[in-house]
């Protein structure tokens, strides 16, 4: 009994480690250091460096297995831990930096992989996970916005293919590339060049990209006040209503207490009189 | 009367057909499928695939001729059908897309008028054709300041035409050429090789670019901040006002209910009293 | 007598035509033809049409002239028509394209001065005045946002015609050049090459640019949220804020005729109590 | 006595006279004449202006020297002087101009930090000081975010890094030159010419552009939208809150003693009815 006794105690323990300030800020200290390995990679390096690096990436891998293994072990309901999206991200990255360096064939792929951990900042700080979340929220009201100017670029696509890939195979060959060519229309970048190139056969063609431009911008415009005003006619002004509804609300009991005590007086008078 | 009312009941029938998630369903799969084939036609294809698509092409345009006239015959109301813009816009699509490919002397208006089947995706998507609703009706706001920036294009084309015409006859040969400049200019579109290019001529050509995007970009921004306030004050709040109304509405009543009972109170110990 | 009640009768007659619709819209359509002849003017054309647009244009100010003269003379307070500032704007539009296009050496000014004609249509029509009017009130609060930027454009500009005017004269030879590039830097306009330029000679010269972009980004993104807010506050919730207070009056006035009425059925019972 | 009243009077003089319109338009023209001194060393000038120049710069240097002085001995309260953020901005960039011209090894120096002479403007002018505040306020809000934007600049540069390096090296040859590259293309700065070129190589590096110009936009956005909304939610309505707030205060004022009033009226009732 005294063993499971200081067995618990010493799960308890962990845990309180496990949520202490000085844990969360070395795991946040690892992975500012795991990104500075990754971005040290990027540039040419004495082989001396190379191998401090490699042995450095060993060590932070082995950090990170040992720290989630940790949080697992420590965790209360293990099936909830797997469940949380977060956890199930910090496990996949973990796993998926275990692929080797060393190896040449997938050392691509493992680089690739560990820069991903980076990510885990994201989830290992608190206000950027409710920023993510937030922002993950703000998806769905765009969802039919984004289908609708897909169907605009689409059109405008198989248009631009049809009439132009004659002019510039590279830029109009087929639907998906004048796509490619549309969005970069949409960003402002070089798009008069593309024009004057198909004006050159197409005359009235400074139609195609001036509907297409106003089209694009004036669905862009209406989805971004949309996004504003949805956003605020959920927040904005939330908390003012609630004080007003609570203060009203006391009125009305006020009131009805009002009604309450009138209808008692009347009775009592009325009684008397018939006294 | 046996045959009238299997009739009325075969038509009945008919209409929960073309009520039905699956009907429409498969109408959107069709028209997803003749946006794909329309698609498919920009890349160069062997020639057993051409002819794939052609007969695909042939049976989308049957089906969505015999969709539409199945509409239209289950319609109870023939003529409210037609004035409906929904309707009219799916009939012209069809009609326009009969155009046969296979004669190659209209084979391009063919395809062009295929495209827009692609449309009838917003015509048949409930969402999407709320959505192109509410665009359309935020179109006449913007009406008058689309005027004025008509108008400080149409003065500013005039004068660039008048003094930079020699310069580059390309850019501001004619009034709707320099209106076309500007609006590459108004989008930021290598606009400063087309001042630089004025200013050898004009050195103080820069005023007539920085007045001209500061005017633009200043009348969007209102245009912008305008839009906005004008669709906040229409939606913004209303259900926060409209509930704080209910309450006071409801806070009046009890008044005037407390009014009553006092007056009724008032009467009766006025009557006590000359008794 | 009689001839002094005509002349009345005849102003009054002729200033019910001034106000008329037809006598608007002929005005309208007047300057919309004039705007079309100075369009016209910038196209190469035959010199039949040429001869043909200068009697059209001398038709034009001849009209104009007669109208601005007619719409003075039957205006009641001469003094206050030349105070009003659209009425100033026509009398001086209309003066300064009374410059002959035949002299060929101010054929230039007078063209110029004609394009100016246009913008009568923003004086004719009263919605285009009103829409001036509130974009001309959104000025001054953009006052002191305009002298910071201002100064920050100054203070980037001097240090880079200190450090770059070696690099590349036409583009930082002195301050007023070098605001002219960093107004294309902040459009983002080809910004990247005068980037590379300096950063060959100093390679932390991306500093600069970017601690530039984002000042400017920053005031600018600043300054259009604050001119939302101004003008929300303004307008904002005026109409619902009314409505509530006029309800909540309405509620005080009700409980104030309950106190009374209390008040008396008090006094009445204590008067009662006493006898 | 009389002379210890005469320095005290004296010293109100003197910080009247600090106070006055008058000293404070001086000190505006002076920086004024100062940033027209520095705009106009970028010029080539004759080297007798040049002299000139010379001298009007030590005079202003003076000039700030004495007011800073000045305005020190005249403040009641030295320590709490010193400490306000304006004032030391202001002597740091005084003493920093105290650096000559004449000696050739730090006239660079000297020049630049000449610059922020103007930004004393901002310390002198109190609207401008307001503005800067305000705009000092607005950057602990944005932090998350800009922390959020650096995580995705990062993994996105580690990854362009590795993957394009040996395509263009002045464009992607470190992390940190892959990280100006891609604030390249947010900017949309010939964002398609980098495109293409890894297009060559990587056929579907478009989807690495695409998802970056998205991320980057749509935090952008939301980072946009939240800063609306949180001022909005500080200052809006705020007004219009707290008016109803009071109105409502009273209407619970007024019912109280209306309740008040029923009880005392209840109790006088009763007590009547046991007489």
């Amino acid at each position: 009994m005294s063993s499971e006794l200081t067995r618990v105690s010493t799960l308890e323990q962990l845990r309180r480690l496990e949520a202490s300030p000085l844990f969360q800020g070395s795991v946040i200290a690892i992975i500012i250091l795991s990104a500075l390995t990754i971005g040290a990679n990027t540039y040419s390096l004495p082989p001396l460096f190379t191998n401090i690096l490699g042995l450095l990436d060993n060590a932070i891998t082995i950090f990170f297995l040992v720290e989630i293994l940790f949080r697992f072990s420590v965790h209360a309901d293990k099936k909830r831990f797997l469940l949380d999206g977060w956890n199930l991200f910090d496990t996949l990255v973990v796993i998926g930096s275990l692929v080797p360096l060393d190896n040449s064939e997938v050392v691509l792929l493992g680089r690739l992989l560990r820069v991903f951990r980076v990510l885990r900042l994201v989830s290992v700080v608190p206000e950027l996970r409710f920023l993510i979340n937030s922002l993950l929220k703000a998806i769905p009201r765009m969802g039919y916005i984004a289908l609708l100017m897909f169907i605009i670029f689409y059109i405008y696509a198989a248009m631009g293919s049809m009439f132009f890939a004659d002019i510039d195979e590279t830029l109009w060959g087929d639907v998906a590339i004048a796509m490619l060519t549309l969005f970069r229309v949409a960003t402002f970048e070089d798009w008069t060049d593309v024009m004057y190139a198909t004006m050159d056969t197409y005359p009235l063609s400074w139609l195609y990209y001036l509907t297409f431009i106003f089209l694009t911008a004036f669905v862009f415009l209406n989805m971004m006040i949309g996004a504003i005003l949805e956003v605020m006619s959920e927040e904005q002004n939330a908390k003012n209503a609630q004080q007003a509804h609570d203060e009203r609300e006391k009125l009305t009991r006020q009131l009805a207490d009002v009604q309450e005590q009138l209808a008692e007086l009347n009775k009592l008078i009325r009684t008397r009189k018939n006294d």
